[in-house]
């Protein structure tokens, strides 16, 4: 009765079937600019949840928040050559403001380096002001050619980490704490994704960094998508914008930098990386809306208990929401709750309320339970736990059966038609425009053992291979 | 000694005291484009305080968050006539994206009215879709003439709620319901101020509406600030942009709306609300820091005690800072906190732990008190309480005592140089353009009794008349 369908079924066609989640679950629609999108209430729950657990690591890293300007003087771009070089084609410019030209256009914030390291470098004077570590919750836009919403938007929402540091050690130790400690550990302990963590090549580098460190994550289809990234700037900026300092020794020199963000594209990979025919399956502990409470008929007390059963989930510290709407037809409330991925989904009727129990239904595993009222607080609680860990299996189990390994390239090209390969890096280096010729690229290199690289130059290193959104 | 003279005494240049205190409490500085801003980390933990307080009572009140883009089509502003006259002159207009010419200019959002409508339109089908209530987090941008960090800046950070109501009157409950439980709320229970609450004259109501509600403060040389408002928009926004939905008769209606705001300026009423000659002063409830443990001398174990006491508050749900920069000068450090209006400061060195006190230093009153060292948590729970309420009494105070009453116009013009004035409406009504020739004008129409007009046609309304930020 929970099964009318709704979405076209993944099998059929991918890309169609995620726009179905998108526009059934309300969590987005296309706005009036074209690449621009409006966030539904739904959607931006979830953002707002992925925003406060990426904000309580980023704090627990040191950076605090701050916010600069959407407005950047279009000459302030071109101080850092391959910044510009990388950026100039997706600007949005200013040109008309208070009813007049103006003399110099403003740039509309493709991200915001150039103007943050222009205020960095009159806040940092010595070695006492370092590590300056700076966070920003805003939005920014990169004119889009292929669009598509969540995952590449003209306008998209982000946090982007700029921080600067005495030494290079120091910077790189930053970045790669972040990596690990914001992103990944967001990923694998919230999103329940069991991403790939590695190096991007020099070829897929953010433009004006020296080495871009990132997760991957793996949808449903096979295909690769970049979460997160952090950059080790070096002295590219604090040159090109004299971020200087006296250090301990009286020398004057160049700080070393990083930078680092997520985007609302995370709110794509959740619908892509754990969605499934019936729609979203949210993991519990980003969940906005943790259990439904979903009232069959109002009778016989059968309200009231409800009402107090949420109560006391809500008590228990569960996000839960009660769906008394009773003149809407049950099937296709059950439908719409399981279509927005909420984990556990209580129904109750009348009958329910007579025999002390209700009917459970986990959006991670086909079929219903009946469970008890008593104590049902404690174990919507265990069941949620036992949802979060579920999820993360899944994915890792598809993420294992869709991984292989080759050899060389063309082994490689063939492979990747399924998912993510591994192969050697050194088969793969200076042949990365024949990937990109069959839409694949490399993810990212790791070491052996799954570690991440200093230098795209140790031996031994491996290429993740695989179609990217 | 924490008394160094940093900043211009408010009574020699109130204007350059808020300048001063803007710098050296770090809170923000110019952007490189004209009337932008930079919120530095210690402004911005007071904005995000002000958001997290006003978000709560926000989500209360029903309304749930989303997001609309920052762009919007150029035609959109010009469907509704006063609306587009009221903003035309403060829009800046993105002409160039992608490298090309765009065919039709898209405007930089001054507000979202016009593209949330668009939506509502085809969200709002039904009585049973009704009441919508939307609120977003965003930055806009109304190019400034004459900025001032905080309280005109180009580009500024704000919630706007919008809603869409079946009737006139359940839209009229809920722009005062917000008006009162959300604006005033906050602003007397969180920021400590006694605002005057009221109903805007048609000349100073919002471009579009039918009626403006506001929330006044008064600061520091008298002068008011609107610190919030709340509009009722009538039909005139689903009028334009078709916003009907079917009755439970079965009839067609347009849908009554309200729309509501409160700014970054209110970081800049805080500022000037409260702070004295030596800087900030932040309520308890609001401040990012609630107390700070100073530690004079790390000798004799006082480090570890310092450490352990902060650790102490923290514990007791105290926004506590451990300030062990001891290679910094005691007096210095003294003074930045007091700059930065942090509620509770406890100076510790060596003879304060071998005698088991501490010095504690109130913010909102002059002095030095001991303090025991033992149950410090519930002493410093206290007494920002303490320090909350007092802060409340001192602005309500000066607010009554720079308050008068005026039979005139005449009257009203002269007595105004001091701060608020309350006149007959009736002596004002048809001559707020004379006022406003000596920089005057009329904060908001009360009721006799200090409750909020429902029209400005009520007989024996009291104008409150003032100079204005």
């Amino acid at each position: 009765m929970a099964k009318a369908p709704v979405l076209t079924p993944q099998s059929e066609d991918f890309p169609k079937w995620y726009q179905d989640v998108v526009a059934k679950a309300e969590m987005a629609e296309n706005g009036p600019v074209r690449g621009t999108m409006v966030i539904r209430p739904y959607g931006y729950a979830i953002w707002e949840r992925m925003q406060r657990e990426l904000d309580d690591r980023i704090k627990a890293a040191g950076a605090k928040n701050a916010y600069f300007p959407l407005f950047i003087p279009e000459s302030y771009l071109r101080k850092e050559a391959q910044h510009v070089e990388g950026f100039s084609p997706e600007l949005a410019v200013v040109t008309l403001a208070g009813g007049k030209e103006l003399e110099e256009p403003v740039v509309v914030r493709p991200t915001s380096e150039t103007i943050i390291n222009v205020f960095f470098a009159k806040w940092v004077q010595s070695y006492r002001d370092l590590p300056l570590l700076i966070n920003q919750w805003a939005n920014v836009v990169r004119w889009e050619l292929r669009p598509r919403i969540f995952l590449r938007t003209t306008e998209f929402l982000w946090q982007e980490g700029h921080t600067a540091h005495a030494t290079q050690d120091e910077a790189r130790d930053y970045a790669l704490r972040i990596l690990h400690q914001v992103y990944e550990d967001f990923a694998r302990e919230v999103l329940a994704f069991p991403v790939v963590v590695g190096r991007k090549t020099e070829r897929e580098r953010f433009a004006g960094a020296d080495a871009t460190y990132t997760i991957e994550g793996m949808m449903g289809d096979g295909k690769a998508l970049q979460m997160g990234t952090s950059h080790e700037l070096g002295q590219n900026f604090a040159k090109a914008f004299d971020i200087t300092f006296q250090s301990e020794t009286g020398s004057t020199e160049h700080a070393w930098q990083t930078s680092w963000g997520a985007t609302t594209r995370l709110v794509g990979a959740l619908i892509m990386g754990h969605g499934d025919d019936a729609g979203l399956r949210v993991p519990p502990r980003l969940a906005p809306i943790q259990a439904v409470i979903l009232l069959v008929r109002d009778e016989e007390g059968a309200g009231g208990r409800a009402a107090a059963l949420a109560a006391e989930l809500r008590a228990a510290g569960v996000r839960v929401e009660l769906d008394d709407r009773v003149a809407t037809g049950f099937g296709r409330r059950a439908v719409e709750w399981e279509v927005k991925g909420v984990p556990v989904r209580i129904e109750i009727g009348p009958r329910d309320v007579a025999s002390g129990t209700a009917t459970m239904v986990r959006r991670d595993e086909p079929g219903k339970l009946p469970v008890s009222l008593d104590g049902l607080a404690s174990t919507v609680t265990r069941v949620l736990d036992e949802i979060q860990a579920s999820l993360l299996r899944q994915a890792q189990e598809r993420r294992e059966a869709r991984t292989s390994s080759a050899a060389t390239l063309a082994e490689a090209t063939e492979a990747a038609a399924a998912g993510f390969v591994r192969v050697p890096w050194d088969e793969v280096r200076g042949h990365e425009d024949e990937l990109a010729r069959d839409a694949l690229s490399v993810r990212c290199l790791q070491r052996a053992d799954g570690s991440v690289p200093r230098s795209s130059a140790e031996p031994d290193l491996v290429a993740v291979v695989a179609r990217a959104y």
